[in-house]
């Protein structure tokens, strides 16, 4: 799942002091890497993966610093690193910290701004306020030959696991067109929207899922460069126990039921993922404020 | 609309040099400020609105920079300001540019990431990626005793025009907690969401709209902070020429025509801004790709 991890401490005194690349596996690592000196024991050292979307911000355990004869130092550190899947890491603020401003740069505060009541990151410059809103996930559930259209994921997170084509709505674009647009790049499949079929509200990891009915306009699909396979799967075919995420064992289960008693409804809920539980525990959930139409 | 701006200019040399605040009336000012030395003719100029969610960056038309006898500088800014309602200022990366990098500061450029087709801001120092992605309004269309209850906007855009209560989805919540809670907000009303009624999306300023059937609880509601008045409406009493989004428009007349048949169904659509138009000019639209259910 992770590629590459780079190490960036900063300094308000000296600037940046340590930029380093080193490639790592595992969830635990001792590295020791040499870079310019070291300004104070207390500067913050900063994580970044670079897999896309795929982050999360970490202090070292440990930090130690030898002096070399050429002035530069050999720092040490002790890493615990716990990376998880992407949908894991938008929790409310917590782990996805605003540190700077992407206007001007400069520092942010956490405070109340006037006149509202939550908590907001707040340049110290330039008093822009940084607002978190949740995201879009659109996709498609393909009908063909009373069978439904599944990619198996050839990426983290849930590798190897079975999902509808779906990923993040992109600016520009409306729902329909990226939920057309991700089933052309995970499945290979050109697609005609019939319906929309369900607005599915993940809370805790600030998350909307909406998915749409479709057909495929040509009887054609392979796979992409982030799926492993394409499979049709009649409805008691379904790999139920192979899914991917709770939205998509959620869309699928409401799809069957709407099947079996007639034709698809139009539904809204809430999922909410049981307090402690991984995000691989794709069954630890309730459906709440279930609406349908 | 706009209650105040900040001057900030930023060097690479020096750090930042100026920082000042004043009041701005009108779309054209002459200024003259002092502050500290100016460390280049060429430094860049950011001018924010504290005003939330509505802001832009511009620069000066023309700097001339007079040195004083206690050191500091007298900066002469010509400024030509066309300040813009705030859903006019996300327009697929044109006019809201990612300048830094929220996790650690570092300058960003603008390049397709590996594996990618978009260009996107990348940060230079951490190679984050920061992803745009639409926002989603949420609002409550409340039907008590055959009317409709809608706000009269004390704020801008559309300052004096009548809109459902609706505002941005907070992460952490719900589509129809964020809708209940607007509605507390904007209207001082209580309610129960009782079914979806409309996905929009608007691509050309990266905002979808979701809007709910409602009731109040108890039939009690005042205008809020942001409202100058609230109001009960008969279908053919409603201020189709007073409204004050092209969303609104929309929804209110899906809503009026379902009416007409029989009950409300539930809508998507896209609403696609005519090209040239103001964000005022409300009718000026076509609803593509409506489906409904």
């Amino acid at each position: 799942m992770l590629r590459s991890i780079q190490f960036l401490g900063s300094s308000s005194s000296s600037g940046f002091w340590l930029f380093h690349r080193l490639k790592l596996h595992g969830n635990q690592s001792f590295i020791s890497i040499s870079n310019k000196p070291l300004s104070s024991s207390r500067t913050p050292l900063i994580i970044t993966s670079t897999t896309a979307r795929c982050y999360r911000q970490f202090r070292a355990s440990s930090i130690r610093s030898d002096s070399n004869l050429d002035g530069t130092s050999l720092l040490h550190l002790h890493l615990h690193l716990h990376l998880q899947p992407f949908d894991q890491l938008t929790v409310q603020g917590s782990t996805r910290k605003i540190n700077f401003c992407q206007l001007c740069g400069g520092p942010t505060k956490y405070e109340i701004p006037a006149g509202e009541e939550k908590e907001r990151a707040i340049c110290t410059l330039c008093a822009r306020i940084a607002y978190e809103n949740p995201k879009m996930v659109v996709g498609c559930l393909i009908e063909h030959d009373n069978k439904i259209l599944l990619c198996k994921r050839k990426i983290q997170p849930s590798y190897g696991l079975w999902t509808l084509p779906a990923g993040y709505m992109e600016i520009g674009e409306s729902a329909t067109e990226g939920a057309m647009r991700e089933t052309w790049e995970e499945a290979g499949a050109k697609v005609q929207v019939l319906s929309p079929f369900a607005h599915l509200d993940i809370p805790l990891i600030g998350q909307t899922y909406v998915i749409f009915l479709a057909k495929m306009t040509t009887p054609h699909f392979s796979p992409g460069p982030e799926s492993s396979e394409c499979r049709l799967f009649a409805l008691d075919e379904i790999p139920f126990d192979s899914l991917s995420f709770s939205s998509m064992l959620v869309t699928l289960n409401l799809y069957i039921e709407d099947i079996k008693v007639g034709k698809p409804k139009f539904h809204y809920g809430i999922i909410n993922k049981r307090p402690g539980t991984s995000p691989s525990e794709i069954h630890a959930y309730t459906l709440d404020y279930h609406l349908r139409t």
